[in-house]
């Protein structure tokens, strides 16, 4: 596996890179089963909302290897069961139902007759998903780097590019596609408490790039903005509410509202997978709340008084009017555009 | 000393609190020269605008004493030089530089005829210092919680408590003295990161104190104020400019925005010596850049690829126009009124 790619299907193994050891330690995890991929969602060893999305889907393959043995009509109970199983391992980011309901469709549509090649026709689906999220990533990537100019300094908080997705990036992958296409792109990195996702892993990608970078700590974000000229700043996206708002990593919020204090283009960048029509706006979005021992905890040192209470929101949400346009494979919108 | 003073003058030596090692770790540390308080400052054994210009005048006294062997002349001299070496140990706060300068009024005032009672000259000098700051921050203290309903919800931002001045602190006594005046007051304490003086230090004075709070990350405090209702956002400060520009903890800017974008009033909270006259504006004011490894490494672990390139101010700047009002021992000014 190539040092970025988040997860790959070998010899009936879904292999997950543990993202909670970069950048110093790359160790890959193989999983057997959907449980064993669930906890690995829950536990953040593979984050990111495409990448959740498609190891979900290959836990759904998992499910049908472990119940081969079974009648078919229990076989599809226990897929399903490993669906729900997979569905409950984090709530925020819709890829990862978007997935599920796909892989789901698969197995309801399947009949009886199909039954010894049912692992087949689920592995070609999430094999088909993981497909589908690389050239997404490409198209959203050249949409992107179309807005920005050929000298460019952009902000850009968690990470969103080949460890959170199949392989390029939704807003990493624009910052990587200007970069391939010659353009002179310097990239602030916010380093994204509380699991500093910046510091670690988009430092570690564009280091490996060779794009130019400077991790700042989040609440420098404004500051920079005041003191350097900002292009743009780019996020990517865990969920996009009909109404156009949108629920990404905690902080992505804050970041949006310096930027329209300083008139700088705030991009979301996502697959249309990620647009969620059911839901009417932010407000009716789940947000997944963490251990406070993500905050109050280092590197396993204890900064904090013993016992201090916390408030842990993994995400929040960023409300349509603060958002310049939402890029995705299928074209640049406006947010009020997207129920259009 | 209770465990919350920051620095004691005691049998002729400076004692600091090492803040470093909170909450975990008190450890007190004699000073028996200038220049080991320069250091100390510099590498933020002792930290907080009044703190660091109290234990700059005490640096002198040690100065004094040290040069007591000296004919009067040179040791005018020796205790000048050593002001300049306190002078330069940190360039943004000007607590620093009006202690100092308030030490060396004494210096050039005093004769030949004082020379044998020139340590307790000065001496005098640091403890009215100190009893004037003490007395200060009571004052701010009380007319800042004039301004706060019977219950209330409060953002706080890095530590300007007891750690970081003589004893009740100046965002963090108005805090301490709406408690202590019977008021139902919660407060919301952004972690300030990189050094994370309010996950360490400023939970570490309200748990002591029992007064209710939630640790927040730095780049949660705007989804805090979409989330509740929050009454106002209190920090300490630098420096504020002639105009009414404040400089403080990096982060303040960005949460000063965020306030002004939820309409939740912006405080700052001073002494009068805060102010310096002689800075125009916020853009005149040297801000301070800190290594680097206070973002790449954590608790002495490197989170960041080796060479991480990042851009680490420890202060920024908020424009007038964003502050609602500046809490002084003097009164509550609107910014725009400092030069009237």
């Amino acid at each position: 596996m190539n040092k970025f790619k988040a997860l790959e299907w070998k010899d009936k193994k879904l292999i997950l890179l543990d993202q909670r050891g970069l950048p110093h330690k790359s160790e890959y995890i193989p999983h057997s089963t959907a449980s064993e991929v669930a906890n690995s969602i829950t536990n953040m060893t593979v984050r990111g909302a495409p990448a959740i999305g498609l190891a979900a889907a290959y836990g759904v393959c998992l499910a049908s290897l472990e119940s081969a043995h079974q009648t078919f009509a229990n076989r599809i109970e226990s897929i399903k069961s490993a669906i729900q199983i997979l569905r409950s391992s984090r709530p925020t980011a819709v890829n990862l139902f978007w997935a599920l309901n796909r892989m789901e469709k698969v197995l309801l549509d399947s009949k009886e007759s199909d039954a010894s090649q049912l692992s087949e026709l689920l592995l070609n689906e999430a094999n088909q998903l993981f497909k589908e999220d690389r050239e997404t990533n490409i198209a959203i990537g050249k949409l992107g780097s179309s807005l920005l100019p050929s000298n460019c300094n952009v902000i850009h908080h968690c990470n969103t590019g080949s460890l959170a997705t199949s392989e390029y990036g939704t807003a990493l992958g624009i910052i990587r596609i200007a970069h391939e296409e010659g353009k002179n792109i310097h990239v602030f990195v916010d380093e994204t408490r509380p699991r500093l996702q910046g510091g670690s892993l988009t430092t570690y990608e564009l280091s490996s790039l060779k794009i130019p970078h400077t991790l700042i700590i989040d609440s420098a974000a404004a500051f920079v903005m005041k003191k350097y000229k900002i292009d743009a700043c780019f996020v990517g996206c865990d969920r996009v509410a009909a109404n156009g708002d949108v629920a990404n990593k905690i902080g992505t919020y804050s970041l949006a509202i310096a930027a329209k204090a300083h008139g700088v283009p705030f991009y979301v960048a996502c697959p249309t997978s990620t647009i969620d029509f059911n839901t009417k706006s932010g407000d009716e979005i789940e947000i997944e709340e963490r251990s406070v021992s993500e905050i109050t905890e280092i590197q396993g040192v204890k900064v904090s008084p013993e016992g201090t209470k916390a408030f842990n929101p993994a995400f929040d949400i960023t409300p349509a009017n603060l958002i310049t346009a939402i890029i995705t494979e299928n074209g640049i919108f406006k947010p009020g555009e997207i129920l259009a």
